[in-house]
């Protein structure tokens, strides 16, 4: 823990080999990495860095913090806790929650998104960011009594934020794009031909799109985002995908909340996926792609644009419709 | 009861002779306005209505209930308990709510947001919509313990949202507005030649600003708006005042949360005050003026004209800068 930790996923084995060697369990470990959390806080407005840690049930401990967004009102705002549940629902899907660790008593407002994950009731919390022998865990539920949730509104065999999301969809203008995306990886290089200096102005991507195809892949990630995307509520799916000045792409899933204002916004969801992936100054962030139901009762366009508009001026963003 | 309620404010003596002639007490009356309140709901996209009443310490009730916006992200949602505080701040500033009744246990979000109520913890709240003899009230600290509040960011003597509010502003470019606005009375009649049908379509207005004078009228408002509003956290003051095709004047403030993302924007209160009004259809809203510090971290203007886009197109929006 001497050097900084600038990461966001903290894979099984280390974890384990960071317990053994300070002789603690993974629950009695986990305290000690809020702070390393806070330390990923972006929280200009404020100042007040907020910093999770939460366990899961296949062993690795994912990392959140959060992050605000000047010029823009505060409902941008990404709390710690709902960072970490965008960075789950994105790289655990199908695991639990088991252990929390949080710089700062929750706010109400993420007790509440917590009630998307199925289960979260049990799921054991505490306040500190000091390393602890014997950490004073309680069951989330008791910081939210009575709550509302996920149930009052439908049925219990509907997926959850951490269930696997299927949503059959695809692009209005019936173009195939196959369900795992075969031709992408988005972990292994892109077109090195990306990387150029023209690619890094916006206006520089119209010179780059016969050669790159990169509007395509967009459209692709985007549309996998909308297809993972928790809307049950609203029946409204979408989906956000970025492409920074590297050619590197980032999804992100749009994630309601059965008390509809704690919902996640998709184009936040992909600049948490940015994040994660070690992603730094956001306006590297030169592309982005929106998919989502045109005539839509909950509607994301023009306020991803208006988002993406603080957050990256120079980006060019493309709406595209799903049936 | 046996006619519909349409009314959000009951004044003392109504309440009073209300529960004598049922031979209740205040606080055994209150569940019995909750379903009248549900009625004042207007949710197309959840058909999920929420009504709430609140006791207040001179003795009158105020209701509140759900409001949602198609077209919009739902973040633009204004919760029951969140009209209800709204309707507190514009009607009731220096009262304490006493007792709230409620028709569905509060979403964290909404919990979240009583806190910006000064004494909220000693607050009663009871879970229900049927008139009993011994509702089951509990104090509100009971639904959201360890709560994060003003208090963790604040020092205590700030104002909280039903504590009087005057924060020194001026328009930017130095006109004189008094601070009683004493040449506009909102209750009595406006000028009359504003009744016309070229006033009913924005495009209208601008006819009429000659004679009406309505520009200023309207300046003046958003200008006290925000000199009422509550913004500790980023100090960045709003408020919005709206005119309909009667000439009519609605003024709402913004109000922050410590959790940031519950805030009320400032044209949504507004909104609150057009319906507690008894403001119907949003598109006779025609006239807004927002009125905001031009740097501002927190800046409303995009979103307020976003906002207003969807619930009155024809809304002629001005945005005012002040000091
Ligand atoms: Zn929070
Ligand atoms: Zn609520």
């Amino acid at each position: 823990m001497n050097q900084p930790l600038t990461k966001y996923i903290i894979e099984a084995k280390e974890a384990e080999s960071m317990a053994k060697s300070k002789n603690l369990t993974l629950p009695q470990l986990l305290p000690s990495l809020v702070k390393p959390a806070q330390n990923l806080a972006r929280s200009p407005i404020s100042k007040f860095a907020v910093g999770v840690a939460g366990l899961v049930s296949d062993g690795r401990i994912f990392l959140g913090a959060n992050v605000e967004f000047p010029g823009l009102p505060l409902h941008h705002t990404i709390h710690g806790e709902q960072f970490l549940i965008t960075n789950l629902a994105a790289n655990a899907a199908g695991e639990k929650l088991l252990y929390i660790a949080v710089s700062a008593t929750p706010c109400g407002h993420c007790r509440q998104f917590f009630q998307e994950l199925r289960g979260i009731s049990e799921t054991q919390i505490v306040i500190t960011d000091q390393p602890e022998i014997n950490p004073d865990y309680k069951p989330l539920s008791s910081i939210l009594p009575n709550p509302f949730g996920p149930y009052d509104l439908l049925d219990e065999r509907t997926p959850l934020i951490l269930d696997k999301h299927n949503n059959q969809l695809s692009l209005k203008d019936d173009k195939l794009i196959t369900q795992n995306g075969n031709s992408i990886n988005l972990s292994t290089g892109y077109d090195e031909s990306l990387k150029t200096d023209t690619f890094k102005t916006a206006r520089g991507l119209q010179a780059l799109s016969l050669s790159a195809g990169y509007e395509e892949t967009l459209e692709t990630e985007a549309l996998k985002a909308a297809r993972e995307s928790h809307a049950p509520y609203s029946g409204c799916l979408s989906g956000v995908a970025l492409m920074d000045c590297d050619g590197k792409v980032y999804r992100g899933s749009y994630m309601e909340s059965a008390a509809y204002n704690p919902s996640m916004m998709p184009a936040q969801a992909a600049l948490v996926a940015y994040m994660v992936a070690g992603g730094d100054g956001f306006e590297k962030i030169v592309a982005a792609v929106l998919v989502e139901k045109e005539a839509a009762v909950v509607r994301q366009e023009d306020t991803v644009r208006l988002f993406m508009k603080y957050v990256s001026p120079k980006c060019d963003l493309r709406v595209v419709h799903c049936n």
